[in-house]
């Protein structure tokens, strides 16, 4: 019953969108926006991993923990606000705090987003004046959420936004969201940012679960460069303006939406990957017959960020003996000579090994296959029914070009 | 008292090498090599620790461990003989028993080598023809060294050798060697393989004790794009020529051995990560001031393989928040707030963050300093007196080019 539909941050009902060039670093584009829930949501994130922590991930984890419960969010492309010290958190508290005048809630409502350069400052003047201009354009149009989508971009090179529906408790439930990211992992300009918005009624405990399951297996599963962000960051504000009874537990409607959501940021992170920075081609490892998730999960995710797998995908080579290497370095437990291995794309399926040796594939064949814009991987380790998904991309000129010279 | 002298893996007595092109992939450039010594010597081993394991892993980590003497190493370069199943190991035993044969030893102490390509069997009639053709030029001299550390080589652009000599026992002891290697860490050509030789006598335990210590701070500590390859091998051969009494305990004269090998070692390591796949510069990362030497390890490391890191390097741009980012998602704990960082090179040495803040520094030079074909960047961590260094390179176009085709 989950339909796909337009629209992306402000398809859930209730929820506005605004976005602006306020001119902190980029010329002639929008680098601000601004979420907005007519009334207070339940709040749920989760947070870059990375012991450096950008000033906006302690704001936020401090809002999210302590109260559960938000109603704006002001984000900022350009800046990272990371390895700023005391006075890049005081900004925050005076971004939230400029917000909370303009939009009239408390300041411990708004919770603010940070991607940019590492170790500079916020230009403050700017920021307020880019929450003042916004602040009355705030607009539950789908093109308000697509204008917010294109403004918080910084090397992405298309906006990532998904909306979907389902039934819950008898109402129409959406759930839909935007994000920006040349992949989970770049430190200074391509952190992960995603903005999920719903109007379900659900408890802070079970959407703060939802959440935390989620994204083991949809952000968690993209790598473009191993580099994990200062300031990844996934926000989840709940509305309740379905008007479904409230979810306390897990029931079917639970289920319904972990489903929706799942979609939602399976979508998104996809999209982070396959636009990733500089990439030809998203590049899609599939663990199939595993001992159990963990162990797929590792093995994944070994393959995903191996540079040399990477570089192959790049050149279209079929050079298999990168993918069972990676495979073999993981630290995960498996027996290489039980090893098959496939490469697929939309224009068909080979298999490349069986029992760890080469079959006698064409060379030919495997190249058209890895010269679609999408591609996938798919080892069978034959221990178990357990699997896994990893997404990437592959490691290009540009990639290096992007990253060699960034801050000039 | 220890000193640097010419040669390499024929520097110490009664060590010989030869080289020829056996035509296995490269054309019109030697591709095979032999190391022999004219008495039984010690051997011990370090290898790869990756679950895939190349057939002549295999076959020296059985000899070293059951027997712990070597006479011959033969070396092919084009074909790495990994994945290559049960008729891959045999051709380790038939390689083994050509070169027995003709060198008149048991085929048990013959240790095997290969590196490149993965999954492709080994075209023995041209390695018997090799062996049979190297056999009769083996040389003590340097030049017959040389020659053998440019026919081992694959993506290395410049042959690796050492030697030093030191004194032990009354007597002049000489520890060589030479290896390839655009890094530890390039599945399918580019296999670290070294070769290290001595006329010391020292007991197999404390050889092998010897070697096992030294490559944690040398061969471990080196990094080119993180994929452990499948063939990484390290051997250490001793055959006791230089008359010393034999070393059984650890004296004076073993520390004397220990410093030998790790310049030997480390000299090797960094011309490796110096010549890593398409770069332009060696990096040099050290952790200063660290609690102990496993976190100053972590942290030394999370820096050198990221690739934000090296694609700044490249750039020769100051991006230090990208350092301050890897070291925060090592695992490693401290206190971003406490870090100092510096960059050095032949021409400076710029303090770049003070407790975790930048300075006010001069970006021009910094850029003059990071221009050098050797730059350090230094981190001090205060927490204690531990440390550790770490070699890499930067991440350039020519890297992705040299692997996005590789096997074409």
């Amino acid at each position: 019953m989950m339909k796909q539909i337009e629209g992306g941050v402000t398809a859930a009902m209730g929820f506005f969108a605004a976005s602006t060039a306020a001119g902190i670093k980029y010329k002639d584009r929008k680098d601000m926006a601004m979420i907005y829930s007519q009334v207070p949501c339940r709040a749920a994130g989760t947070f870059t991993t990375n012991l450096v922590k950008a000033a906006p991930v302690k704001w936020d984890q401090r809002i999210v923990k302590e109260t559960g419960t938000a109603q704006a969010v002001v984000i900022n492309a350009g800046i990272a606000n990371a390895c700023t010290g005391a006075e890049g958190y005081g900004y925050c508290l005076e971004t939230a705090r400029a917000a909370a005048e303009c939009l009239k809630v408390p300041e411990d409502s708004v919770l603010v987003a940070s991607t940019g350069v590492i170790g500079m400052q916020l230009p403050m003047e700017k920021l307020k004046a880019g929450i003042a201009a916004m602040a009355p354009e705030l607009s539950d149009t789908l093109e308000s959420g697509t204008a917010a989508a294109k403004a918080i971009m910084t090397t992405d090179t298309k906006k990532k936004e998904v909306a979907v529906q389902f039934e819950a408790g008898g109402r129409t439930v959406t759930v839909g969201g935007m994000c920006k990211g040349s992949g989970m992992i770049h430190p200074n300009m391509c952190t992960m940012l995603s903005f999920v918005t719903t109007d379900l009624a659900i408890s802070a405990e079970l959407l703060q679960e939802a959440l935390s399951e989620d994204i083991k297996d949809t952000y968690n599963m993209i790598s473009v460069d191993g580099d994990t962000s200062t300031n990844d960051t996934v926000l989840l504000l709940a509305n309740g303006q379905a008007g479904n009874a409230e979810i306390t537990e897990k029931n079917e409607d639970y289920r319904a939406f972990c489903q929706a959501l799942n979609l939602v940021n399976e979508t998104l992170a996809k999209k982070m990957a396959g636009d990733g920075e500089g990439c030809t081609a998203l590049f899609e490892v599939k663990i199939i017959g595993a001992e159990n998730k963990a162990q797929a999960v590792t093995l994944a995710k070994s393959v995903i960020t191996s540079s040399l797998t990477k570089a192959a995908i790049f050149g279209h080579d079929a050079n298999w003996g990168r993918i069972l290497c990676a495979m073999g370095y993981s630290g995960a437990q498996f027996d290489p000579e039980q090893v098959d291995l496939y490469f697929e794309s939309a224009v068909g399926k080979l298999k490349i090994i069986e029992n760890g040796v080469a079959l006698d594939y064409s060379e030919e064949e495997a190249t058209r296959i890895l010269s679609e814009p999408e591609v996938t991987a798919v080892a069978d380790v034959k221990m178990g029914d357990a699997s896994a998904t990893a997404w990437g991309c592959d490691l290009t000129f540009d990639y290096v070009k992007i990253n060699a010279d960034y801050r000039s």
